[in-house]
C-alpha cells in the first residue's frame, strides 16, 4: 500500500459536479485536489485550489498539469486517450482509471466486445457504419432496433429508437454515414433498470457497493433506490471481478443493468464515480468519491455496513429558470446542491439523498423533499 | 424564512479546522464560503475561493471582507467584539452569532454573570485581579480553586490549578496583576464531563443534539462518545432555551458541563461549532456545521433521527513530528484529515469519527483505528 505525504496533490480532469463532489471528499482524507477545467467558476472550482483553466484539448496545459500532481482521475470517459496515455507517459503522472481503458470503454464498440469476450450478457449487437449495415442488423436483429453512437453518447444524447422500416429509411437518411459510427443493439424488453458501483484499488482488491434500482425520465437519471435483491446478482459478480481484473481496472466503476426475463443484462459501464452511486453520500461512512481516491492512492479496501435499511436518492434536474437555492423541510433528506450558476431544461442542478427504513420509504421521503424545492 | 439566491456569500472569520469544516458543509448548500485568514494555505483557505488574507486586527481588510459577503460568522470567539459590531453597522452585513454576544460569551466574568443571572448552575465563583481579591476567593471558595483568565484561554491555556496556600502565593506571585483579569472557582469533583450542542435560527427556532460524554488528556479534548442519559438533563433544556431566547443568540453554540453529585453545571460555553461536536458529521446526515449555517440563514431547524445507536470521535493529537497522512483500515471509522502542514505536541490534526451498535462499541472502534494511524 501506498505512503501518503501531507501534500500529496489529486489531478482531477474536468470541473463538473463529479469533479465537485470527488474534491469535496479529497479535502478530509487530507489530500490536495487539483482542478483542470474550461472556467474558473465550474462546480468544482471553487471547492478547491483551482490548478488550470484550459481546454481538454490544449495538450501544453495538460501536460503542465499532469507534470504538477502526484497522481490523477477524470469525470468523463470522453477525453483523448491518446493523447492522456502520451503525456502520462512523458510526465510519470499516473493517470487512473489508465487511459487505455478509458479509450477501450468509451467505445461502445470495444466496451461490448470486451463484455462478450468474458462471457458477460449484452443486448444483442451489431456495428453499422453504412446503409448495408444498417441493413443487415435489422435482418439479424429485427426490429425495434436502438442506434447508439459509438462515443460522445450521454442522457440519450446519440441514441436512435428505430420501430418500423420507415424509421430505418429516416434513420439512415439523416445519420448515416457517421464519422463516429453506430452500434444496433436489439430492443430489450426489461421490468426496470438497475445498477451498481464496483473499485479495484492498484493492489487488486475489489469491493462493491449494494445492487440498486434507477430510474430514468427523459433518458435521465431521475430516482435510485435500494439496496435491491436479483437471485442472479451473486454469480453474475465473480465474472464482473474478473473483467475488472482482466483489464487490470483501477477505480471505481459505475456498471447499468436491464433486469429482463433472461436475467441480468449490461446495458453500459462507465469508468468513474456516477450518478447511480450518489446515494452513497448518505448511505455509507465511505462514499463512492472517497472508495474512488482510495483505490488511485492504493489504500486497503473494506467497506462499512449501510447507515440504513433503505436508501434513496433523487436528481435535481433544471427547468428553464435558475431556482433559488431551497432547502428540504425533511431532516431526513440530505440536499446536495452542484453550485452551478445556469439553469437548463433537464441539467442536473443538484441531488437529494434519503437513508430510511425501507427503500420504498427513502425514495417516498426524498420524493416528498424534491417537491417541496420546486427545481 | 429567508430567500437563498445561488451567489449567495457567507463570510467565515478564521482559517483552521472548523472554518475549513463550514465551508465543507457551505458546498453542497449551494453557499459560496468566502474565508478571512492569515495565511493562505490555512485548513479553510484551500476548501473555498479565499477572499482575503489578512490580521484579525486590520480593520480596513475587514470592512471590504465584510462589504463583499451576504452574512458573516466566525470559528473563534476571541475576536474584537467592539471593532466587529462597529464594522457591521458600517457595511450592513450582519455577523452571527451578534458581536455582542460574542463579546458577553468571550469573557468568562460576564458569560457566568449571564448563566447565573437565569438561574443556571455553575461553580461558585469570584472575581479576582488583586492579590487581596485573591485572598478573599480562597477565603470564601475554599482551596482547591482553579483561576482562569477571564479571556482568551483555550485547551488548559490560561487556567492554574491552586491546590495548597504555597501554591496561591505563588499563583500571585508570578500572575497577579493582569491585564485580562482572572476569575477564581471553586473545584468541582466531578464523575464525568458531558456537552451537547444547541441552536437556534434567526426566527427562534431551537433544536439540540443529543449529550454526549468527552475526556480531556492533557487538558484536550480526546474524545467524545454518545448519546448520554442524564436524569437531569431534560429539565435542563428549558432553562437553557430561555438564556439562548433571552440573549436572541443566532447558531449553533457549545455547552460543557460537569457531572456531579449536585447534579449538571455548566462549565463553559462557546458561541459556535464545537470539537465536541464533530461526531455529528457521520452520526446524522445534517451536521453541525450545516446546522450553523442554516440558523445564520433562518432556514428550518429539524434534526433528523440519529444515523446509529452509538456513535463516537477521538481527535488526532500531532506528536513531534508531521504525521504522514494515513486512513484507518476500519471501514466503521470515517477519518477528517485537516491538511495541516505541521504537526505540534498536542495539535489537533485531524478526527476520525465512528457510529456503531453502542457508545462504548463506537469509542472501542475509533481508538482503535486511532492506533492503527500513530500520529
Amino acid at each position: 500500500m501506498s505512503q501518503i505525504h501531507p501534500d500529496l496533490k489529486v489531478g482531477i480532469l474536468g470541473g463538473g459536479q463529479l469533479a465537485r463532489m470527488l474534491a469535496l471528499s479529497a479535502h478530509p482524507l487530507g489530500l490536495t485536489p487539483a482542478i483542470y477545467t474550461e472556467h474558473a467558476d465550474d462546480p468544482a472550482a471553487v471547492v478547491a485550489p483551482v490548478t488550470t483553466v484550459a481546454g481538454m484539448a490544449d495538450a501544453k496545459a495538460l501536460k503542465a498539469f499532469l507534470a504538477q500532481v502526484d497522481v490523477a482521475t477524470f469525470e468523463s470517459e470522453f477525453l483523448n486517450a491518446d493523447l492522456l496515455k502520451k503525456l502520462s507517459q512523458e510526465t510519470g503522472t499516473r493517470i487512473y482509471p489508465a487511459p487505455e481503458i478509458m479509450g477501450q470503454l468509451q467505445d461502445r464498440l470495444t466496451q461490448k466486445t470486451l463484455l462478450n469476450t468474458l462471457k458477460i450478457s449484452t443486448a444483442d449487437w451489431f456495428p453499422v457504419n453504412t446503409e448495408e449495415s444498417c441493413d443487415v442488423a435489422a435482418r439479424k436483429l429485427g426490429l425495434p432496433l436502438v442506434f447508439k453512437k459509438r462515443r460522445f453518447g450521454y442522457d440519450g444524447y446519440g441514441t436512435f429508437v428505430v420501430k418500423t422500416t420507415q424509421d430505418l429509411e429516416k434513420f439512415k437518411a439523416e445519420q448515416i454515414p457517421n464519422p463516429d459510427g453506430f452500434i444496433a443493439e436489439k430492443w430489450v424488453p426489461f421490468k426496470r433498470e438497475l445498477a451498481c458501483m464496483f473499485a479495484r484499488n492498484v493492489s487488486g482488491q475489489i469491493v462493491h457497493y449494494p445492487l440498486v434500482e434507477s430510474f430514468q425520465k427523459n433518458s435521465r437519471c431521475f430516482w435510485v433506490k435500494g439496496p435491491i435483491a436479483h437471485p442472479k446478482f451473486k454469480t453474475w459478480v465473480p465474472k464482473f471481478k474478473k473483467l475488472l481484473e482482466h483489464i487490470q481496472y483501477v477505480g471505481v466503476m459505475g456498471v447499468e443493468f436491464f433486469d429482463t426475463r433472461q436475467g441480468l443484462i449490461v446495458n453500459e459501464l462507465a469508468p468513474r464515480v456516477h450518478n447511480s452511486g450518489h446515494y452513497t453520500q448518505e448511505a455509507f461512512s465511505i462514499n463512492q468519491f472517497e472508495l474512488h481516491l482510495r483505490c488511485l492512492l492504493d489504500q486497503p479496501l473494506t467497506l462499512p455496513p449501510a447507515n440504513g435499511k433503505g436508501f434513496a436518492m433523487v436528481n435535481l434536474l433544471g427547468g428553464e429558470h435558475t431556482p433559488e437555492v431551497r432547502y428540504p423541510l425533511s431532516a431526513k433528506a440530505k440536499i446536495h446542491w452542484y453550485g452551478k450558476k445556469q439553469s437548463r431544461p433537464g441539467r442536473k442542478m443538484g441531488h437529494i439523498n434519503v437513508v430510511d427504513s425501507t427503500p420504498q420509504a427513502a425514495l417516498k421521503e426524498a420524493l416528498k423533499a424534491l417537491r417541496g424545492i420546486d427545481v
